[in-house]
């Protein structure tokens, strides 16, 4: 039925919506032993993965001079290819912390807490 | 009574397990807005914070050689500061994200997605 | 005379050898002159296409686990895609610290001269 | 003789003005043999100790928004330690290419090249 499907979409955005770090944890994790990249995975070399991404992301914004929040004109592919490269950062990260042994979503949360000590709101 | 509390006390451990991208992206939202800190999160902004967070990550790895996965050996105040830098590293990256517009844990999604397409696993 | 030409080739090669960091700066400007690309070049904008080149040299290492010096078993061609980019990262650099009205070399020289300050050399 | 002293001070600012890549190359040998850190000097040591110091260079510049050329209104102290930064990022990149094995200087001038004919001038 039409229904159920529609219902199925939305029960699957709802979901990519709410993505957790150890979803994405243990994709990555399958992903690499599916393909016997495990070897590979050591923390330096996906630290630098990481760097080479960072650089791929700088490009995007590297000639643009300021760019105001939101991206207004932006084309709409250069948006996909950011968010290509927005997630390329991401998943290097989460990798890396994931095979150094760092629970990132609690150490995360641990900092945003850290910083708000650090930085009392304004009252 | 102590059950409630044992109880409770699982529950948030279970929830900071389970943390969401969106959880994340909300939670700097509203630092920000707490502090008046909109104002300087412009994309570039954003991108130099966290290639300054890369940096500082990198210098927990620059004199160490080769590293093993798991960090054997390493002190636990090591380990620490670590899960603080890759925090900051996450966090500039989803305001970034979230700053300009893009939906971050969709993105990642679709980017397994695709590099399973361009990398197929070994049978 | 085939003495001439040596002695002019050797002199070019010295010259190379002996290149400054003012004829480097004053090549870049002369090129970004001749290509109307001084109004692209604000120190931001400088600096991001540096952090993107950066990307580009750790790409060169990423997976190739710990590297001894001098490079023994690269391929030649990937020693040249190296100097490339190890070019890039400096020209972008030297043009950085010229848009900003810094004496690259001078810094340098001063920043030697404090380091050695700051670590003493062994007895 | 006051003459001399002017003469000599001259002479040691023209030299500054002119440093070579082989100076300093030379310079950061002689430091780094001086101290038994050549053992620390590894490719990805190096590379990652510049990563770091291109974090702290993009720390300068996070929060100003655009930066225009020159940097007008930047207190001189900051200039200074923009100096520094840049230095860092300089004196990592070239004990990086020697370490290689790479002739910087004659890598950037081939680059320039390349550069030219990639990018012909405006006529």
């Amino acid at each position: 039925m039409e229904g159920d499907d529609e219902m199925k979409k939305q029960e699957i955005e709802e979901k990519a919506m709410d993505v957790t770090l150890k979803d994405l944890s243990k994709k990555l994790e399958d992903f690499a032993k599916a393909r016997d990249w495990e070897q590979y995975h050591s923390p330096r070399n996906l630290l630098l993965a990481m760097v080479a991404e960072v650089g791929e992301l700088s490009e995007i914004f590297m000639w643009k001079g300021e760019v105001a929040q939101g991206l207004p004109n932006w084309d709409e592919s250069v948006k996909e290819h950011l968010g290509e490269e927005l997630s390329d950062v991401l998943l290097y990260l989460i990798r890396l912390a994931d095979i150094c042994g760092v629970d990132l979503g609690d150490a995360a949360l641990k900092k945003i807490i850290k910083n708000a000590v650090k930085y009392p709101a304004n009252k």
